[in-house]
């Protein structure tokens, strides 16, 4: 197989076959395949798309190219969340504790931050002591344990998409919707799922901001999903504002605490439930939404859904007298009030300067390996909508020293716009895409 | 400067700043820059495009990444010629002694052959001690002798350009008219011309087989040309049969010879006479083309240009004896007739299979490093439109042995089609492109 005569019939508007994204992607992870190539293969993609039977062979070629996790023998079903990815998520914090404790398997493997957007590894190793990096065994016996692990991409899983996925982001070539679907499908399917919920973020904060391309990457990911045996649903939920209040590494683990413990803000929450529903669903252990949601309702009143939290954390090396006790996280140096400079409306909250505002406090990443202050961040009490007077709290800064402060307030000056009036914001969830197609969401 | 961020705005449809390509392409001539974001730009570009100043500061950014030559000191004008190259286009090899016997200065600066194509140095290089290897100094020197030095690419020359070339080759990114111009004209500025010609192929031996891509290239080259002070002519001439009869290393050398002693075949001394005019015209040694026509006739029948022939050839240490005595050009073994299997008209003969052939026969190459045996080839007497009887001889295959025969006789058979009628072939000569615009070309 020749490489260049690939590039070139995916750029003339070709296909390639099953056979030779094998080989294609085999050589690619063996390195006999140079990243020049690839890369002129990844921006060809972006101009020119995949079929759909292209994505799937693409799919199976890289999560071939590493191990996969066995779960078969666990009678739950097992189901994971996948977000595109926003400011202030921290639904998989919640969520995953939360569906374990209802009785479905969670094998969450999640990522870092990287740009404006925060990553769940991050904030759990914020918990002191917490480890993501289970072998495969590891993760395998924590889940027939406790239904839930909370790893990251180890290098035995997909190797052929870690190594993509860090040359297309060195290329320019990552917002393309069949390399974006392949490339988290190829990890989800080595976890073993027996089904997938996906948040499609939408908005400002997004990194597909508009909605078309959100559904388009929903509608791939559910094709890709079914093609292989594992049904996908997707609901697409608001991040032109950050989700919840807290946005930075152990505030967002604070407040997960709370919102296991029932005590959440509420659009955290109703996000979280509507995507627990799907979860409990796909996963067999409830029989509808609204089942799913009561189950979900008890298992935080009754003190479960906390406690499993708690048996995680300590599975995998953290204190797991945080869930308690959540001053034993992290805590910023420095504490300040972010006041209104102005009376008005919230007009705007915009979560990508309040990501950036994060990494200026030295909490987030511009490379991979920079070294992420889990203590700092913002408490981001005003909310699109919200009249407010002059010299009223908008927020917290949590910051290293006085120079993060007067960071983390130049940011909040630029996210926090107040004015005369406001447009309303996104609905918190619009859209619900499964199989049979795309509904509106319906609150009622 | 972040490559990244440049090759996301040219993907997007945006626009790279002339300072931004400069610093760009010095940084991928350094290795600062790796090959792989160069290729996911290369690949962009291939399909959102360079707008007029951006090849234009791209074109300046690689050559001004090596040395230059400086004839400003030479009295007489300095044109060159490029083709963008065929089967049996030998018209450099003629051309360059001619018009610098004719009194304009010939920096002739050639590439090898790859694919289909020949090369004008690997043509050169079958004479005995022939090289093409000179230095800027050594070319210079020549110039002001002889008024034409016949090199390759030298390290010294456009280097950003050379690297750009092959990684273009490895990513099925060459077939783009902005990347082909601005790589053309970086070497070509970096002559010290004061003009150009250019020979665009068409039909299915060219590069660019279709006729409104060529006249793409002819306009984009032109006005490139304008912006740096270097007036271009273009003629668009057919490349849906070999140019000539001969197609080979040695025996396009011998072909060139005859021409230039006035007995050359019709079709090539058309094409030399045509594109040597707009050098005499360029080169401002003669008032117009009728002119220049008659005063390349006189070199020729005086024979002051195959004297020129002689004295660049042993300038560059090859053996000069080559132009009175042919025969001391490399030999091949096996010479066979290769005769028409049925009576009936030629309705084509295929520069693509006759190429390939070539390359059969060893006398080709489809990597670079490839070793090239000068004395095989075909010459090929029969011409599309001709009246043939069976058993008549329509080539003669030159091989280095019988199975090269075999292989010769294979592609012969593939390419020289007998039909009972023919369609007209592409008219020789078609268009002629100035700053002016496109001109239908007439004969009259």
């Amino acid at each position: 197989m020749e490489a260049r005569s690939l590039i070139e019939r995916k750029r003339d508007g070709g296909q390639i076959a099953p056979a030779e994204w094998r080989t294609l992607m085999q050589q690619y992870a063996a390195g006999d395949v140079p990243d020049y190539q690839m890369a002129a293969l990844a921006m060809a993609i972006f101009f020119n798309g995949l079929t759909r039977d292209e994505i799937g062979a693409l799919t199976d070629a890289m999560l071939h190219s590493g191990a996969t996790l066995d779960l078969d023998h666990l009678r739950a079903g097992r189901v994971d969340k996948h977000s595109t990815g926003g400011v202030g998520d921290k639904v998989s914090l919640v969520l995953a504790p939360l569906v374990a404790a209802c009785g479905v398997a969670v094998p969450m493997m999640s990522g870092r931050g990287l740009g404006h957007t925060g990553g769940t590894l991050d904030k759990l190793e914020s918990i002191p002591g917490f480890r993501t990096d289970l072998t495969l065994a590891q993760a395998t016996q924590q889940l027939e344990s406790f239904g839930c692990a909370l790893i990251g991409q180890t290098r035995e899983i997909a190797p052929a998409d870690r190594k993509l996925y860090a040359l297309r982001d060195a290329t320019s070539t990552v917002e393309s919707i069949p390399l974006i679907a392949a490339s988290i499908m190829s990890k989800k399917l080595a976890e073993g799922l027996t089904g997938l919920v996906l948040d499609v973020k939408r908005g400002s904060g997004a990194f597909l901001p508009e909605l078309d391309r959100g559904l388009e990457l929903a509608r791939t990911m559910i094709e890709l999903g079914a093609d292989h045996g594992c049904p996908v649903v997707a609901l697409l939920t608001a991040m032109d504002r950050p989700l919840g209040r807290a946005c930075g590494n152990a505030i967002e683990v604070e407040e997960s605490i709370m919102a296991l413990r029932g005590e959440g803000p509420p659009d955290l929450m109703k996000v979280t439930y509507a995507l627990g529903a799907e979860m409990l669903v796909l996963g067999a252990v409830a029989t509808d939404r609204d089942d799913a949601r009561r189950r979900m309702e008890v298992a935080i009143s009754s003190g479960r859904a906390a406690a499993r939290f708690q048996q995680i954390i300590e599975a995998q090396g953290g204190d797991p007298a945080v869930v308690d006790d959540p001053s034993l996280l992290p805590q910023a140096n420095e504490v300040e009030l972010f006041l209104a400079d102005r009376a008005g409306v919230v007009a705007q909250v915009e979560p990508r300067a309040i990501g950036r505002g994060i990494t200026a406090l030295g909490g987030g990443r511009t490379k991979v390996d920079d070294i992420v202050d889990a203590s700092v961040g913002f408490v981001i009490t005003a909310q699109p909508g919200d009249v407010v007077r002059a010299g009223e709290p908008l927020a917290t800064i949590f910051a290293r020293d006085s120079a993060g402060v007067a960071a983390g307030r130049a940011a909040l000056q630029t996210a926090v716009r107040i004015a005369e009036d406001a447009e309303p914001p996104l609905p918190l969830i619009s859209h619900r895409v499964t199989e049979a197609g795309v509904q509106q969401w319906d609150d009622a």
